[in-house]
């Protein structure tokens, strides 16, 4: 066994030298964008798949290791690592090391050569190996000593399982002997109790154990958990080792003891650390194949260990339904990178976010409404519920709490126990989309509760309250508190006192104004409509004359009165947020614009998208707050925070800059010329890359895997209804693009009002206004997006969309406000 | 570097079967017990020394790894894992493993021969390895090509700081070029702000970070924290990793890829995992020696890590004054193993209770009052004043609080906020320990203000006020409310419903009422004296009506009325504590201690000592709570508790069963014939074995590893007070021994009265009662204790005490009641 240790160190850069050398795609995707392939599990170790279904969380990286949560209904593990881990929410640059969770499957052939897959925890060189992600599943192929070995994992659909199969085929010419000993971590469960053996009923390893606690109460309350973690097969098994020691041995994980034998040792854990390690053997012929299956997950005892392994394990339950659904709009460009994005991947990240609300029970208010806002354009119906769900835990003077509670039972926890100033403000911008993408205006007079009051008011008079609510939190000189943070929840001691504003609060109340204006004029309250838009332009005019820096605008003023993200700062000089929202609300003036592009061209580009401040604290600012703390260029302090980034593109469409725009949503995805900087693969987008580009060059770029964030929804909004230009009425679609020329042609295919619809953008040189076709025959002429009905009456609307090219330009304009 | 590979799998059980073929002891200790060696890496992976300071604690084991923790003041850590941890209490058989915090020293030796000291994480075989604890250090010597290593750590009195030193010495006959990579743990820091980086002016790596939080008030909690890690070093520095991944690279810890360099690259950690990696380089001539030291621990940053350099890392600070006071008391039996422990290990683990208060702020009231009553044997000075400062949290209305808070800012925290039932008992207990060592009553006039009153009342006032709490709290039955526990922390559902007893409580009462009653009677209080002991025998009689199962005594009722700890419970049928304190209460009757012994001797008594409860819970059982639901034979679930055997073993040498209770002392020491059971060293008493000897042989007698236990002082009583039955006046020393047979003749050294004393004790065939001799003089014949005036007129005071051969059996009669 010596041959794999030594090759374990010398292959080392084999691999990736082999990626190099051929000069090899680092990913590639299947044609049609459902699987994305990883040729290397060197160049990128951190990158990873994610799964997940009603009950839990899976995140898989390329070498195997795991990270896996599910909800009982608190978010738990069943898999740990191998010290008392603190409960904490999900948390970016996720560490993997050796003692991480995993799923191993060691390999042993013709008794001789062991080696590890997927990777971890042996890293032997592999001949080849690919790791993918599919829409419904995560999984490897890899060839080695003459076995092609195919690895996939599943999730059951409402059951929190993990569904594993593994092919093995003998590609050589002669019989091979493969020993398969799939080892799962379970790691340190609990100090009260912990314990594993095999069990023959479940033909597998159970591990038990007491999810420790001091307080009586706290036994009523965890009594129900599931505190058992189970691996079971569907093969016969040889042997089996259930402590971790005994079988790391002193070779340690990457060398394990136990496998120098030819039999396991069938050690059980006694209040000793648990694993799950199985042994299978087959004898394989040449060219023949054998698959094997495994569940592992929490249980609550053998029995229901029993019932999961009647339910998942048997010969009729291998292809369950796939989970992740059909995407609702089809996008067809000159730029695949992006097409495979919008098509697939953001969809299913979105769908992510609204059916696990980033597995916790208690999802911060402005996390869930722009969470589920994304659903506005795939299931108005999910998205209204959500909204309705939300909009009853208001309080009756106005303000939204700080976390939405799913559950009675739910607490608020973490970031949820600071007061923050910007719930509010986000009612609006669901409730405009809603608008934009449903055309049902009825929801204003829907009936809702309050959280201290059960009297149903109108969903317009929640929103008036919100809005009031709102107004009535600004200061002496007009401007929004912060209280202990806005949208940048770590900006918390601006106005810790009580007295610190926001310029960009500010400036989102305007927008939500505007927003309320218009809402109010479609309900017929001329009176509100007028009133809200003279409230929107005396907070965008109290901005303009204490927020602009004279380059761009200020993030706000700390409680001891002084300014910041101005030029005077040396950090956090200048904030993205301010100035994306200063576009939304209309505050800034035409002519201010090119000042705006230039600050943010020059300050906060870099090449791997827009910072969200700079240049990145680098120590302390105890005027501004736990955001200065944190690490330069990391999330919140400077980093390429995708969210705000999404805000500034949307502005960007809105106002007509289609190629700022779209360079700004392109910067978010990961194509085979960024992806070893950024190291990651594009099936998600993180909530962050590392910004502070001037100050830490060498880190700048790289993701932080974290797959929760509120920039799908705004990514997804941007691509459909600003630079697609699609929004509807209860009745009609109606188009106005704003594409930049690059792109076109282009098209997309999507269903609205039971009807199949295709959209052809082309560019004409021959018009001088955008004119649109319907089944080949002309609709309109005019600049101004046409109402397109729809009648069913054709298997397929086919609307051609000619766009002049002297219209095509990247500085327009200012669109009309729709609002207004 | 392969070769060096392949031993780490080759060699791996070589250094094990080295000890076993040699037949060598495992272990060694010098001649004056002031050192023991460890001789091998392997047998007893977990074997630990502990250091500890004012500030703070590290335990090292024999390979490399460590836990260490410092007080800002709170317990904090300055070297992490490597996932965000818990913040816990510290924990039974503590899990090492791969990823584990250690002290590492990777050396190469002629660029070509690579292995890591003191064993992890290569896991070379070594040629000759010796792991030592020393009262003020802990340390390895090594052989390994041709170089001689020592290592050795100690802390600096006052600061959280690690000590370093390596001395390697050239035993070959030419010249070796030695490459030295100290690779300290740093670990996972914060997800808020971590970095690493070489600081020429330290000379070494500082890693910064910010303590996790998300509340303003926290800042100002946080911000004096010491959070920044340095190592520094005096030797010259060519280069460093303060990156984990880039020192790791594919490699890993066992090989890691930085080392296959000549060079290093100088790695920077920039919101990644630091370590702290130094390469040193010497061309060590044969015979010659060389040496360098390192610092290791938190600083506030640069400047107060240059202030420790200074401090620590001069030419002339290496010989920093002993920590460890030297022993007060000096035993010569005829078992080394129990000299070895009472003169230098059990002493030392009583400073370190005394001083450390087990690293928390607000330690247990039963735990701080016994770990302090340890004192009175040693400083009663020292004793007194905790014994007052604990008596100033006393409740007005008599109750002692769950935890003594040694600071105005600490807070009741994890055991703390559960409600218990004993606390009262350890004031008694404590005071008569303190009123026996040192004769000083005038401690019970001392005046001392309540919690919640600050007029000062006597500390006799004090008490009695602490016995009227205690029987206030009998019940109907006039048996004792237990609460949510007694002494037994997790037994925490008998009286959740306020109706549950305990009769183990009942029983400390009485015994605690004795005390009170002996004390009225020191004080002339002859009403107080008569009352108390009427209470007493009315607490006995209720507990022998009610508790007494036949053949021994039960545990207690729970609040629907089942008695439990009975013949007919299938598990938890007999617990200890109960029979030792009806011993101590004198409620047993003569005539049923055999009936207990037999109970005892079949049922708890185990290879390993007596478990504390038989058989171990195998179920939740909700009528007892969280004790039934820990792992079988761990912890209080029937672990042979060594905090509950020496309750035991007081008992029996005050009944006068001098060979039982030395059996139960002894029986918690480590010899070279249970050490690998136990798998521990002899530095310390554990606070528990493994129990469930019946139900889990396989894992029985294993340590928990935890020196944090109340044992020590119990032992140490024992041992003076009882077995060589010295106590004190306030003018005298009386004499009243207790001794097995086996053990004589045996002596002891010790000062009383700024007096050396000289006890030797020997058998004797031609007496019938004990004699006294002071300077050769008979000063005594008649069985009860002599008082020994010392006027310091001689030298040294040299007592003999002869004990007659009839004496000598271990059925005597009961003593008379030294408190009624």
């Amino acid at each position: 066994m010596n041959v794999a240790v030594t090759q374990t160190i010398e292959g080392e850069f084999a691999m990736n030298n082999n990626i190099k050398s051929n000069n090899k795609a680092l990913f590639t995707l299947d044609e049609d964008a459902s699987e994305i392939k990883l040729h290397c599990p060197i160049s990128m170790p951190d990158a990873s798949g994610f799964l997940w279904n009603n009950n839990m969380m899976l995140q898989m990286n390329c070498r195997g290791y795991a990270s896996a949560q599910h909800m009982q209904p608190e978010p738990a593990k069943y898999s740990y690592g191998q010290s008392i881990e603190a409960k904490t929410f999900m948390q970016p640059e996720h560490h993997y090391h050796a003692s991480h969770p995993g799923r191993f499957f060691y390999i042993k052939v013709d008794d001789q050569h062991l080696f590890s897959l997927p990777y971890e925890p042996m890293r032997v060189s592999l001949d080849k190996f690919e790791f993918f992600q599919g829409t419904n599943n995560i999984g490897w192929r890899i060839t080695q000593r003459g076995l092609h070995v195919e690895i996939k994992v599943k999730l059951a659909e409402n059951d929190a399982i993990e569904c594993w199969e593994m092919s093995v085929i003998n590609q050589s010419h002669s019989q091979i002997k493969v020993d398969i000993y799939p080892c799962f971590s379970i790691g340190y469960t609990s100090w009260m109790n912990q314990s594993a053996c095999f069990d023959e009923s479940i033909n597998g390893i159970i591990a038990n154990y007491v999810t420790p606690y001091q307080k009586v109460e706290d036994y009523y309350k965890n009594k129900d958990f599931l505190d058992t973690t189970v691996l079971m097969t569907n093969a016969s098994v040889l042997g089996y080792e259930a402590q971790l020691k005994a079988f790391e041995g002193e070779g340690g994980l990457h060398a394990p003891s136990a496998l120098k034998q030819k039999k396991l040792a069938n050690s059980v854990a006694l209040y000793q650390t648990p694993v799950a390690v199985l042994h299978h053997q087959i004898v394989l012929p040449s060219a023949k194949e054998h698959n094997i299956k495994w569940l592992f997950g929490p249980a609550k005892n053998v029995e229901h260990a029993n019932t999961l392994k009647k339910t998942y394990l048997s010969n009729t339950s291998s292809d369950k339904q796939d989970f992740v659904k059909p995407p609702a709009y089809l996008f067809s460009t000159q730029d695949k990178v992006f097409d495979n994005f919008v098509n697939t991947w953001l969809p299913r990240q979105i769908q992510y976010h609204s059916q696990s609300n980033r597995l916790t029970r208690d999802p911060q208010t402005r996390n869930f409404l722009q969470d589920h806002m994304a659903s506005v354009l795939i299931s108005p119906s999910h998205a209204k519920t959500h909204f309705l769900f939300a909009l009853a835990q208001q309080h009756s003077n106005g303000a939204m709490p700080d976390g939405i509670l799913l559950h009675p039972d739910a607490e608020l926890k973490y970031i949820n126990q600071i007061p923050h100033s910007d719930h509010n403000v986000w009612l609006f911008i669901f409730l405009d989309a809603y608008l934009q993408h449903s055309g049902d205006v009825n929801i204003l007079n829907e009936q809702v509760g309050f959280s201290d009051l059960p009297t149903a008011h109108s969903v317009y008079e929640h929103l008036k309250l919100a809005a009031e609510y709102l107004y009535s939190q600004l200061d002496h000189r007009g401007l929004s508190l912060i209280q202990q943070g806005d949208w940048c929840d770590p900006m918390n001691m601006v106005g810790k006192e009580g007295k610190g504003v926001s310029f960009w609060l500010s400036l989102a109340s305007a927008y939500a104004f505007g927003i309320f204006a218009s809402i109010a004029k479609i309900q017929g309250e001329l009176a509100d409509n007028a009133h809200w838009l003279s409230r929107k332009t005396q907070l965008n005019d109290a901005v303009n004359q204490q927020g602009w820096d004279g380059q761009w605008y200020a993030r706000g003023i700390c409680d001891n009165g002084r300014i910041f993200g101005v030029a005077a700062d040396k950090e956090g000089q200048i904030f993205l947020n301010p100035q994306s929202w200063a576009m939304l609300s209309h505050a800034s003036k035409q002519q201010d614009l090119d000042l705006i592009f230039t600050a943010i061209d020059n300050k906060l580009k870099t090449p791997y998208g827009i910072a969200m401040l700079a240049p990145a604290y680098t120590q302390m600012d105890a005027d501004i707050g736990r955001v200065t703390q944190k690490f330069p260029g990391s999330a919140e302090n400077g980093s390429v925070y995708n969210h705000a980034a999404s805000f500034y593109a949307f502005a960007l469409f809105k106002e007509g800059f289609a190629d700022r725009g779209y360079e700004v949503l392109r910067s978010m995805l990961v194509d085979n010329d960024d992806a070893l900087v950024k190291q990651q693969l594009p099936n998600f987008i993180p909530n962050y890359y590392r910004g502070a580009y001037y100050q830490y060059p060498e880190v700048a770029g790289k993701s932080s895997h974290l797959f929760n964030t509120g920039t799908c929804a705004w990514f997804f909004r941007c691509v459909v209804e600003l630079m697609y230009g699609i929004t509807k009425t209860s009745t009609s679609i109606k188009i106005n693009p704003c594409i930049p020329s690059h792109m076109l042609p282009c098209s997309v295919e999507f269903k609205a009002f039971g009807q199949a619809v295709n959209i052809h953008y082309e560019s004409r040189t021959d018009i001088e206004d955008l004119e649109f076709t319907l089944q080949n025959a002309s609709i309109s002429n005019h600049m101004s997006a046409p109402e397109i009905m729809l009648d069913g009456s054709q298997n397929k609307a086919l609307i051609s969309v000619y766009i002049p090219t002297t219209e095509i330009k990247d500085s327009p304009q200012r669109a009309e406000n729709v609002q207004a």
